[in-house]
């Protein structure tokens, strides 16, 4: 993603004749307006449709005018791009900057102005800076008077990746958890350093540890008017741009207007007369919108200040709207450009009311410019995220349509691999490929919801393991193989997991391996089958997917199970299942149920479908009402892995009736070949 | 308890005699300091031994000595007790004083100045001004310019006790949860007004939301001087007196001086001068001695301030230490009374120290103390909780034996009842009575732990039931009874519930009955089979306790286990199974597994016995260590209440096995008929 993109100046040759067809076409921006938005374009994402971003210029281009625009982007994709200075010489310009500036030092974070978990291509600052492109670090700069310091800080995910990727001479390597990057501040640190942040880029709990760690070497941190980083990398790319469009109502379910109401009223039972809301997702569920910011969910960049009256000014780059947002926004949205974001802050302090911010989510910049113009400030949850997470019946629909559906590119992509994988010539990547190939031909196909893990052997065994070229195995018969994978559809969002046993001659699980699938299979099928009364939290459910592991001394160093949005982000809050989700289980929710094990250098299992949070059939007899899950991902689970002995005559039966419903329902859309190797996959446990 | 001891004055007839007797003992105690302490040992609950008070006079009284301490206490227990004012009167002398002192109101809490669960009797100040004496509960006593108002706050343990013991005249009668306090004060406080508190009776948390409130009304919270209801209580008994003496090293394991290393490297880790601790238990622990100063817990009432070389300072009323206290104490402890407490506290502020406290259980007055010293404070939990928690090898085999004892004891009761009961003549009363008679004539018995629940039918289902003469049940053929009970031993503390069918003619369970049952029995298998890793919670295990009761559609309003104490509280912290028990179970931590079922006005269920957190055993293939229950509660679960169709075959093999074990370990102690019932009640689930 880094570097794909580039601002662009100057006019280029051909601009006289794209001036003429827009003209023609009368599109108000000129050829240079155009190329910006096109370095914009190039800076987000590619899309499921490629010309989609036409739009932006003209809502109908017609063929000439498509084809010059198609042409001109390719030709600014096309040229070759500058690699810039190496990172020893990044770090130099970097910490110039920071002492013409006054500052001894810098934080660099890996998150965005939105606390985004899949950054933009612009936010991707720290992987300019260092060299290290994991999803999660961090690296503090410092310019020290006689050896200047600086040090990355990475989780055990990352431990091996970061020192392939970072120069140790230019970097101290740290494991974020056990040794801290507070800790290091703490002993790096000079007396009366000033070190820099930008406010923009954390949430204020996020600085706290660092901003005492500084007091205690008597340094301090302090905001950064412009960021250094930004200023000295001079091929950052652009804020993304990609078209912010309408969310049908047939797949929200529930209209922008009642919602803000209801969260108007929140604000105005809370004594609160505005909520700033800085987090993409929930401006996207509230005001029914998607945009395609960012990879893997479809996102528009975007704040948004909401009135206890239901009133709302949505920011953003104004050039981002697609034709038909403002109809579909109406009277009570004002559609402004992100450069009013600050001077609507500063409005909200004059009217002296009290605003809700979140403080797990929301830029330091936010609260210092509101509580400088005098707002009183009240620190809570952003209110969209609850309400976002409880689907209506249309998303709910939607959803189960898109399991549907994803679940036969699943299962056309299973049977492929078990008739292709014996030859011994099937790569993680090719897999993976093929895999996303098989969804991207769905209807209302939008991209992945993340980046297929495709692992096999002992590849399975890293839990967040990406496929590269350098990693890429051919999955050998006898292996088992771990995929994880989901798709973006409009009508919802799909994540599932299987590990399959990797067929061909003489291909057979040792009975360890046997063991343990078939006790994450238990975990995962107790969970499945849980019955539990409203208020139930996943930390209580958690251990039902553990039980099994836990009694085979096993575990898995991860929870059980995250939110998933609907056509939007495959992680989100506040639900899930794992010992720290303190958040009720409501009907309408959806987590994943997806226990594991893994055995380092050998192979890995996890087994993983989406539930919704439903009301339980009544047992006979009962006295209250009780919640359960329905799974609604369809895939079989592989009967090879299975060690039928371990398996509890419900637990059977469970899977039993499960693969039937498999069966059932997806058979219709398989080819015949397909359909008879579902046929196979799904027997009862107990037919042999 | 309540208004059973009192103060005495004046020197009584026969005081020469007594005065000669003491002389010739060589006792430092003339008359009147006898008849002072002998008013203590009455505001302490009865001890198993009536004359171990004696030693607080001379180490060996003597025959003639002691026959005249008998006597002399026996006169003084006799005397008619003054029945005192009227509930209306002491509201208004209450009234009275707080406006003299320059008060609009007063908080009433149940509490004392320790954060006892079980009350002296000179703190049951809620029950003298209200006449409600349930085990928690607040009134808020206003003076009020016009129409003075006051209320009583219970939980819903004692809703309906409530409205039988106060006049509703007087006060509003609240439910604590569902009416709050806050809301009742802010509505009836008015602008201005001074409402006053006990600064020892509250913990500072407890009223920071009465502050607010009071506040919301333009009113104020302030401490009180001397507590105004003990001002007017002119019949208030004295702070308890019993014997505080060593607890052996042999019960407890580890010696005290050990301890207080531990704790003081603690202090000193944490930059803390010292600790002021001001729970009993805490102090039994640390410096290993016991007292009988507060029912069914062998708890000295005393403050102790331990600093970071391990020496220590205890706070008590000197008279209550047994001649071999100070020996075992050592010269590292200082026995101080208690009226040097303040000024230890003002000593520890001028220090100028860092001063740990625990603000969830020290009164507010120890910080304001220590504040207006000049200490600083560090708030954390007290220090001895967490050690406590973990029980020695001696306290664990202490509480084995202990167990063994007990249940014989319950054995030979639950024969005796079986045999009783056809006739219909055995009360909840006198089954009660009973199992706490042969509880009495164990080895190292010191009294029960707790009252016993003994209820039949309707009366099972009342979750804290306490017979008295009023709701006292016959307990009829075919009923369910529950009786919950336990003992104090020297050697360890038991809490069991069991429920049985009551038996006689035709007397069978209905199938509902043994449905629930048999859930409550599955979930508590569960819960004692569970196997887990370190760090793990007993919020996380809570769930294993419910699921058969959710999956048939019902639930129980209670935690499914509390921590217990080795000779010490029968309720202790921080352990414990329950959705809000977020402390790791570590090994050595003994907690209950008492899940339940509750039919109002039909019948109650529980079974609950004791579990040992323990290392499990390895499982084959297995990588991480875990951990799992020992059960130590033995006795026989009633096989007539339980539907084998519902139970897996793990826990009939479970229960048989158990079963297996009660009869083993407990046959042996038994009389021949009792030990053939055991055998018939211990068969195999599956031997019909």
């Amino acid at each position: 993603m880094v570097g794909r993109a580039r601002t662009e100046s100057g006019t280029g040759a051909g601009d006289e004749e794209l001036a003429a067809l827009l003209r023609a076409a009368g599109a108000a921006q000129g050829p240079e307006a155009v190329r910006a938005l096109i370095a914009g374009v190039l800076a987000a994402p590619e899309p499921v449709d490629p010309d989609e971003w036409m739009v932006l210029v003209h809502p109908s281009p017609g063929a000439l005018l498509a084809d010059k625009l198609r042409a001109l982007k390719a030709s600014m994709t096309a040229r070759p791009r500058d690699p810039g200075p190496d990172p020893a010489a990044r770090l130099a310009a970097l910490r110039a900057r920071l002492t013409a500036g006054g500052f001894d030092g810098f934080v660099v974070p890996h998150g965005d102005e939105y606390q985004n978990e899949f950054l933009p291509a612009r936010a991707e600052r720290l992987a300019w800076l260092t060299g290290f492109n994991g999803s999660a670090g961090l690296a503090l700069v410092l310019c020290g008077s006689q050896s200047a310091r600086a040090a990355v800080f990475v989780d055990g995910r990352y431990t091996l990746q970061v020192r392939d990727q970072v120069d140790g001479a230019l970097y101290d390597i740290r494991h974020i958890t056990d040794e801290p990057a507070t800790e290091w501040l703490a002993e790096a640190a000079e007396a009366g350093m000033r070190i820099g942040y930008d406010p923009w880029l954390h949430p204020p709990g996020g600085l706290a540890g660092l901003r005492k760690a500084a007091e205690k070497a008597g340094a301090a941190l302090a905001p950064v008017e412009e960021n250094p980083l930004d200023a000295v990398w001079t091929d950052q790319p652009p804020p993304p741009i990609s078209p912010v469009r309408p969310h049908d109502l047939r797949f929200a379910g529930r209209g922008s207007a009642e919602k803000r109401q209801d969260i108007a009223a929140n604000l105005a039972k809370r004594d609160a007369g505005a909520v700033v809301l800085t987090s993409p997702p929930s401006i996207a569920w509230l005001l029914n919108l998607r945009g395609a910011d960012v990879p893997c969910t479809p996102l528009a960049l975007a704040y948004a200040i909401l009135d206890a009256a239901g009133e709302i000014a949505l920011f953003m780059d104004l050039r981002k709207a697609a034709p038909d947002l403002a109809e579909h926004l109406g009277s009570a949205v004002q559609l402004r450009s992100m450069k009013d974001f600050e001077a609507a802050l500063d409005a909200l302090g004059r009217d002296g009311g009290r605003v809700m911010v979140d403080p797990a989510v929301a830029p330091v910049a936010v609260f210092d410019r509101l509580e400088s113009a005098g707002a009183e400030i009240l620190r809570a949850a952003d209110p969209c995220i609850l309400p976002k997470a409880r689907k209506t019946k249309a998303e709910l629909d939607g959803t189960r349509a898109a399991h549907i559906r994803d679940g036969a590119a699943l299962v056309g992509f299973l049977a492929w691999l078990e008739a292709a994988a014996p030859a011994g010539k099937v790569t993680e990547l090719a897999a993976a490929k093929h895999l996303t190939g098989l969804r991207a031909a769905l209807d209302m196909y939008r991209g992945v919801s993340f980046e297929p893990i495709s692992g096999a052997g002992p590849n399975g065994a890293v839990v967040h393991y990406r496929v590269t070229e350098a990693t890429n195995r051919t999955l050998a018969p006898g292996d088992l193989y771990l995929v994880d994978s989901g798709g973006q559809y409009l009508d919802g969002t799909t994540d599932v997991t299987r590990t399959v046993l990797v067929r061909g001659a003489g291909a057979e699980a040792d009975a360890e391996a046997r063991d343990r699938f078939t006790r994450v299979l238990k975990g995962h099928i107790t969970l499945a089958r849980a019955v539990f009364p409203a208020g139930t939290t996943g930390a209580q459910l958690d251990v039902l997917a553990r039980g099994a592991l836990w009694r085979g001394g096993v575990d898995f160093d991860h929870g059980t199970g995250h939110g998933v949005g609907s056509y939007l982000g495959v992680h989100e809050g506040p639900q899930g299942i794992s010992k720290r989700s303190h958040q009720a289980l409501d009907p309408g929710m959806i987590v994943s149920n997806e226990p594991g094990y893994y055995k380092t250098g050998a192979y890995g299992i996890r087994i993983e479908n989406l539930v919704v949070v439903a009301t339980a059939e009544p047992a006979a007899g009962g006295e209250r009402p009780m919640l359960g899950f329905e799974t609604i991902t369809l895939a079989p689970i592989d009967r090879a892995l299975i060690e039928p002995a371990l398996m509890t005559s419900e637990e059977t039966a469970w899977l039993d009736a499960y693969h039937a419903r498999v069966r059932e329902t997806l058979s219709p859309l398989l080819d015949r070949a397909t359909a008879a190797w579902l046929a196979e996959a799904t027997r009862p446990l107990g037919s042999g």
